[in-house]
């Protein structure tokens, strides 16, 4: 019986050289993003090409598809070794789930997809800088030619949409995020109208001209404390803010500057962090198998959230980091309350940019283009309409019109990378990281007063016991019910902005 | 006759394929020497392993063979095809000759090899800065035994050196390097002599505080005028400086700060920057084929010497440069004469460190590797001995001892990188680069003149029309002789040499 485990380690081997091209891929995209010289962009999508054809030749090849046939039936998902261990058959049956999906695609098309991505974040980029969608249109037209052709080539049950959404929360539908999502809209649009009938916060000592390099070492502080480890990380810059892990010993994130604002790096660094831990979280030995990787985006954009919201946003954590913030910038802040300071950075307000919204609109921003995306991939919307359209949601959620489609539609890079299905996974985030939250908060009930003393790491060994550790031993909502006891739902995440922003905004006599 | 072009251009896809491969690891080279976390050490390893493994199958693997045969035959290098262009046979040539290579070695030694020397770096690193020979010494041995056996795989007539040396200088022999290095080396050590019996020049001046951020601005404004293209480059810094170019489109450099001397981090920028220009000006559609490639790196050598020392280190550049560099370090060089500046950057005295080395001094530093080198790999050396071995030749060609072997013989990374046969490269790109200048001046007679007024470009477009355009469509050795209608020798760097150094020491009356 020796068989089984040996077959076992020749597959994860063979995984784990896949995986490892993955992770050059992940690191040509950090450098794509931070230093590469502009003129190496077309050479640099070639590169990827090359990759991204090498990879889908191992994960499809014979050699794979023989070893993986020892240990479980392909086409029926029948476990044929007895011997495994329960981790173990759950890694076999996630190879199986990876290697049909990917022996779907065509490696012309996988090529052909990766080297138009790379193309396409080049067109939007410029675009996106004269303020043009007529010249990135051709780009996500193609982009989204190519995907619908993919959901063909994946095939799906109900909604071509379903299998673009599996790439990034495997075996959740289209129909089940609509059944989520429309409920939470209106919950939203409700808590975001007794918010605008009340008096709005003042925030305009957080915003004004904080000196780039005294940001940096406050977000240098903050991940020092959260338990990232330089000796595993980087902390970059570039235009738009990420994480990549080429492996869990090499798990970067990258920050930028906003203008005025001074939270808006600062929720960076602890929002990428959050994923950046995740990743560091992950077994090492387990690199290369689905025990070494995580388990969703959703689950990803739960940590990430975690540490920008949950923790960033609370009170407890600003009564330590306040007076090390009056520190830093000295003159801004001198005579700010801690309550003020707490209720300016929790402002709602409906703005233009995503990934600068609030914690109550953002989810709004994300059902819109989810609603976008799923017309796109239906072909009930053309590319040359999005920009009406967009304007359009945009009024009727946030009441507010982009000026320029800059700060509209063309704001986020998702499209141009051909990452439709991906959007979806922000609010799942939120979302999962809440129904988390209820078990951490029990777990560790004095964990306001621990966060109030400075101490941060006992909440990363938390998520990594909790989270980390199982790699992707669990699907999303398995997790999320062996860690609550609970099955997963959008309660935890209404209850909790209902409870915070009542207060905040003094709602609740209203 | 159609078929044997079309045959040649997917011979080239493939090669190109491999070629892109090899970008990426030097992408991956750069990342390690530049911004890479230290505790991603070893799973770098792993990935330039994989990568290494990768290129190593598809340059030996049928589907390369059964193409590379319907145009030459192997074993006996008959070209088959008959309408070919010149350049297209030589071509073909030259990759029979890397595929016997490559087919020579086992995958697995390939492998083992590439990640033997990522960990070999690491140790060295470490070594070097705990001034521990001992802790190095192992790998290094380890490093040792598997050149003796590449040798042994690869094959030689005379001596098992010459298979190592043709990596990085085809078709050079260890008695032919020999043969020229023995004399050099005597006239060398005569012209020293003279030297340190006049009067040493005072260079006081260029040693001091500079601060780095004006270095790197005056460096940046020399690539500027030499024609590198930031589009296609970029300027970071590493401890030990080098130039990698994943594609001609990105070909980056490095360079770092010297506690004390002006001129370091300038000289690097001007060295690494010749290198750049050559892989920046090889012919982009021939990317992936020996057309597209560099001759060998003793041509590369001449290109940075070039730079370095024929045109950095001559009068006429700082006749133009010497008034900016005033403005740049204002106060430390206000009462500089052009003349006592010029003297100052050429003074000859024997040093401790290669890199840091004047021109007269340099060769020894590399002939002194080169025999221990040749030791090392014919066995007559063990690696213990190396620090008494290197100390001795040190006294014997420079009469110095370092002090430590982090001064001595740990002070390179070429043997932690198993980069064997690489050394003797520097000395023949100086005798490279003086033939060739015979050349240069002949056609620019007014160079001096050009130079003297700031322009640099028709320098730098020379090489690429003399050099850099024909890939490695010649040998290193026909090109010399195609440019300059000369038989390569050594005469040229041995009388200019001694021409410019009578000059500067006042010589010619002793």
């Amino acid at each position: 019986m020796q068989q089984a485990l040996h077959d076992y380690t020749k597959l994860h081997q063979l995984s784990r050289h896949a995986r490892t091209l993955t992770g050059i891929a992940h690191l040509l995209e950090w450098d794509q993003e931070t230093y590469m010289p502009a003129g190496a962009a077309e050479s640099r999508g070639e590169q990827l090409k090359t990759l991204a054809g090498l990879i889908h030749t191992e994960k499809t090849g014979k050699k794979f598809a023989n070893l993986l046939s020892k240990l479980i039936d392909i086409p029926s998902g029948t476990i044929k070794a007895k011997n495994l261990s329960h981790p173990q058959t759950a890694a076999v049956r996630e190879w199986r789930r990876e290697y049909i999906k990917s022996k779907a695609l065509p490696k012309r098309f996988v090529e052909e997809f990766a080297k138009h991505s790379s193309n396409s974040i080049l067109a939007w980029r410029e675009a996106k800088s004269k303020n043009a969608f007529k010249d990135f249109a051709p780009f996500l037209k193609k982009t989204v030619d190519m995907l619908r052709k993919k959901a063909e080539y994946v095939g799906y049950e109900a909604h071509p949409y379903d299998a673009l959404l599996d790439d990034y929360e495997p075996g959740v539908t289209t129909q089940e995020i609509s059944k989520i999502f429309t409920p939470l809209r209106q919950s939203i649009v409700d808590l975001l109208k007794k918010i605008s009938a009340a008096k709005q916060v003042d925030d305009r000592f957080i915003h004004g001209k904080f000196p780039h390099d005294k940001q940096l070492a406050f977000s240098k502080r903050l991940l020092h404390d959260m338990g990232y480890d330089m000796h595993f990380g980087r902390l970059d810059l570039s235009t738009h803010p990420f994480s990549l892990a080429p492996h869990p010993t090499d798990s970067r994130i990258t920050t930028r500057f906003h203008p005025t604002s001074l939270m808006s790096c600062i929720s960076v660094v602890l929002h990428e962090a959050g994923h950046a831990l995740y990743e560091m979280g992950l077994p090492k030995e387990q690199y290369g198998s689905p025990l070494g990787d995580y388990v969703s985006l959703g689950i990803h954009e739960s940590q990430s959230r975690w540490w920008e919201t949950r923790i960033g946003q609370s009170k407890p954590f600003w009564k330590h980091y306040l007076p090390l913030l009056k520190e830093q910038f000295k003159g801004n802040l001198d005579k700010v309350s801690l309550d003020d300071f707490y209720r300016a950075l929790n402002k709602v307000e409906p703005t233009l940019i995503r990934v600068e919204a609030d914690e109550v609109t953002y989810s709004l921003h994300v059902i819109l283009r989810f609603e976008l995306e799923r017309a796109l991939i239906e072909g009930s919307l053309a590319v040359k309409e999005v920009p009406e359209v967009w304007n359009a949601k945009m009024k009727e959620l946030l009441d507010i019109t982009p000026p320029t489609n800059a700060e509209g539609c063309l704001q986020d890079i998702h499209w141009s990378m051909g990452a439709f299905g991906y959007f979806p996974t922000y609010t799942l985030g939120n979302l999962y990281a809440a129904h988390l939250f209820e078990a951490f908060a029990k777990k560790h009930s004095d964990w306001e007063k621990q966060v109030a003393a400075g101490n941060l790491v006992f909440i990363k060994d938390w998520l990594k016991e909790s989270v980390h550790q199982h790699g992707r031993r669990y699907s999303s909502h398995e997790l999320l019910t062996n860690i609550t006891g609970k099955k997963f739902n959008a309660e935890a995440f209404v209850n909790y902005l209902n409870k915070k922003y009542a207060e905040i905004y003094d709602l609740s006599h209203k």
